[in-house]
């Protein structure tokens, strides 16, 4: 049972979790914080948190646990301002897509309190935001990926993941360079590409008629292109360096298929398509209970 | 009204368009011609054809309207054989995804019957196959590319436009340069990028941890990847220069984000996002009625 639990961000991420904790009866008190006092006092009125402050720093005094459930970009910010007023069994984690940057800015944060702080990152959402598209089931079936380093509390960890387990989801361990290593190739460059699509695109003369004649396939396939700007601009920026590796593979092997193609090479071009058609209808589960509102 | 309709290639594509003029009422008789006399006989008993035939030449003969619903990669050999049995009065058309390819197959395979046969493009699917996923509805609200090119018979491409819009579809002329480019860029590229993603995934040493993390985002991303190697192989190798153009183009790009992302430089990265996000939110519209069966 968490007494005290403190939402920094109540919006999608940090109020699910929230509506999730209380609707199976394992937290008592739920204080949001956040800057915008429309969607806090929102968050009041839809249940999803029970009372709020615009100060991070006074509304984790006393709490159990503290949940970042802010943008990566005002993450180390956050962290600085709670620092000061964390107790000493205070646990703190947060949501971010990027470990390494953000395990980098708690470590200078919090100095001794780091012990405490459980590096995660759940892997769901919707393209909804804000308090009112919080909803207890979001992470039901769904992975959240946690981070401990090497000087993280062992029973700060085991209360980060029975929190998660009690939201429904599937906690796994891997380490921080793992977990970029792993989101770059699965979530940072496909959005990457995505961008760089409809960007293009976009920049054509002829780029209503483009976008006119776009079928499923390419709605698909562009559907991250309506990401928010800023949110990626952070994770590029945060996870910089795996990004980067992973794309020169990628433009490598483009180039390679590339190459096939200007030699007429249909061999290449099939065994490539058919290797990835089988791996992706072997190895990509259909999706979980994602509401989609 | 069609009095005799001649389907090569009853599958998802050819069969939708018989079950949706059938359903219209705007065909009396219509033939399947095609290789597996399993799906033709199913055609059969779902009233998708009235009979079929496994010899082209002999069905052709007396139709109004001919379809090629065949792949890409056997459209050459049909023209050739149906050729000598053409009468002067049939209408010959196609659903290829390339168009300058096959224009070139109809030139040298039809002579003088060449001026009858309009090539054609619907853009509309399922990720489902055969006459069994036929249904009346697949065109409704989708768009049909129509390339006639200087020869083309205005009587033969008014027919093949009625044909269309009696399916529900709506029908669009660009040249076929034109066409090629267009799908080059909103289906052929992004295909490629896909196909290329999820075999880099693939080959990696833990591919199975890589998938396993991977989100709804990505699941979309690389639902095209799921398309039928053979089928992409002959596309990409049909519409070779348009697709390599475009292909260098967008890698070009690609380079210049990375470049921005190795530089820091986050002004250009989120200048680049919200162009991207902006022009999907404004020109990608939502799908229309497809089934998903």
């Amino acid at each position: 049972m968490i007494s005290k639990l403190v939402v920094i961000g109540v919006g999608l991420i940090g109020g699910s979790l929230a509506c999730a904790l209380r609707k199976a009866g394992k937290v008592e008190t739920v204080v949001g914080v956040g800057r915008g006092i429309a969607n806090l006092e929102q968050a009041v009125e839809l249940g999803v948190i029970d009372s709020y402050s615009q100060d991070a720093a006074q509304a984790v005094v006393d709490a159990d646990m503290v949940v970042i459930g802010a943008t990566l970009g005002s993450t180390a910010d956050i962290l600085a301002r709670i620092a000061p007023a964390l107790g000493p069994g205070t646990v703190v984690t947060d949501v971010g897509s990027t470990k390494a940057s953000v395990v980098a800015s708690a470590r200078a944060a919090l100095g001794e309190k780091f012990a405490r702080f459980v590096p995660g990152h759940p892997i769901a959402g919707t393209e909804h935001s804000g308090a009112q598209a919080a909803f207890a089931e979001l992470y039901v079936g769904h992975r959240v990926i946690l981070t401990p380093v090497a000087e993280t509390d062992t029973d700060a960890l085991i209360c980060v993941r029975a929190m998660w387990e009690t939201a429904g989801a599937r906690v796994a361990q891997m380490s921080v360079a793992d977990h970029d290593r792993v989101l770059a190739a699965t979530s940072h460059l496909p959005h990457m590409l995505a961008f760089t699509l409809v960007d293009m695109l976009a920049a054509a003369s002829d780029a209503d008629d483009i976008f006119a004649f776009a079928a499923g396939g390419f709605r698909d396939f562009t559907r991250i292109a309506s990401s928010n700007p800023e949110m990626w601009r952070d994770i590029a920026l945060a996870n910089r360096d795996a990004l980067l590796e992973i794309c020169g593979a990628y433009n490598a092997r483009l180039e390679r298929l590339m190459q096939a193609l200007r030699d007429g090479d249909g061999a290449t071009l099939e065994l490539s398509f058919k290797r990835a058609k089988e791996a992706r209808d072997r190895c990509v589960v259909p999706q979980a209970n994602v509401r989609r509102q």
